[in-house]
């Protein structure tokens, strides 16, 4: 099973690792790290990662697709045709698309979920509608042969229940307690409908100031002008 | 706030990645990713990280030591006595020292947790005697200046609950609502006493054939011919 990994500049790391944390026992994974250059990508935290193959060298047809979010980067990267382009065209023969937290918009700008339920980050969630894309609230969204995960931490939840799918329930188990998956989350405020007011007022001010709707909208026109190359 | 990052060949990515997914979010956060040289180190998907700073040169009074684990990597770490130095000198004058999943086995082999309580993935936990230290199945313990959490997926909950104690709790609320952090694990066999029994059976094959108690031992009696230097 080849899986395609796509890395921009200061994408969140913990969308990719979280999965392919989960996915390398999967027997006979493969993981292409895929970025417009083979070599270094920053990431978030200031740590970077090194991508193993360019847009160019990757492998045509990947059985899985995988495209991890960000904050600002992921707008910045709605704006980047060519890693647009290279999602679309390796999606074309994937069993599975597949992304992380608002990866989710970037699938959507490449024309991959129009008339598909998709999750997202709570924050820019409503924009998917814009690519023709149903919103959901579910940490984990299977349409067809699209899943997409919620924001950031679902990422673990996605890939197991990605691995049930694929190599039945028993791998997900043994995974699940190999990687000791019983989450105890501290504070309990982890959707927007658990938290206090004056949490989630000051989460909106700090995503307001990354995450850009009319970004999303010139996205969204560049592929209503060119829906097959997905980008302008 | 200097967080110095332990990075060694093959560690578990997830342990590093999502402790400073979490800690980014700290005002004023530096960290810096100390490996033997400089530049690429693998992990354990096969994707490789780039250390901003050999041993030689990391800051030498960090406010927080942190160290990731492994399966059979850490176990290949145990016998580093380069890194093991590196993680007793750094720890001398850090507020804090820290690790996830098997690190702890690091710490306590580098003679930092003599007398202490600490957590550590499930298979090992037990072996942490050999270097004085009382184990827990808590997912997250502090006792005084250390504080360990519990296999892999604990990373999370034990960078949440740090955040709590350095920057209070509105901090720490606030950043498990960016991250999305209300999980939903899948199969719910994530501890051994939740698993069925033919889940924890095969488990434990896969951790006896990759966690070693006889490396364990041999650093244990390293540890006490040379206490000070904490390696032979």
């Amino acid at each position: 099973m080849k899986i395609a990994c796509l890395l921009y500049p200061n994408f969140t790391s913990a969308d990719l690792i979280n999965p392919i944390t989960v996915w390398q026992f999967v027997p006979g994974v493969q993981f292409e790290f895929i970025a417009a250059e083979k070599g270094p990508v920053a990431t978030d935290t200031g740590l970077s990662f090194n991508a193993t193959h360019s847009f160019a060298d990757a492998s045509p047809t990947p059985d899985v697709v995988f495209v991890p979010g960000g904050a600002k980067p992921t707008f910045d990267a709605l704006g980047d045709p060519a890693l647009l382009d290279t999602i679309a065209r390796l999606s074309q023969n994937a069993g599975w698309v597949t992304s992380v937290c608002t990866g989710s918009l970037l699938l959507g700008a490449a024309g991959l979920l129009n008339g598909y339920r998709a999750a997202c980050h709570w924050y820019p969630r409503e924009w998917l509608r814009k690519f023709g894309a149903t919103p959901s609230d579910a940490r984990v969204v299977v349409d067809r042969n699209r899943a997409t995960g919620g924001g950031v931490t679902s990422g673990m939840d996605f890939a197991l229940h990605m691995v049930g799918m694929w190599g039945g329930e028993a791998s997900g188990r043994l995974i699940e307690l190999m990687i000791e998956y019983a989450p105890e989350p501290p504070f309990g405020t982890g959707r927007p409908e658990l938290a206090d007011a004056a949490t989630l007022s000051t989460a909106r001010q700090f995503m307001a100031a990354e995450f850009s709707e009319t970004v999303v909208d010139r996205a969204a026109q560049r592929l209503t002008a060119s829906p097959r190359a997905a980008t302008a």
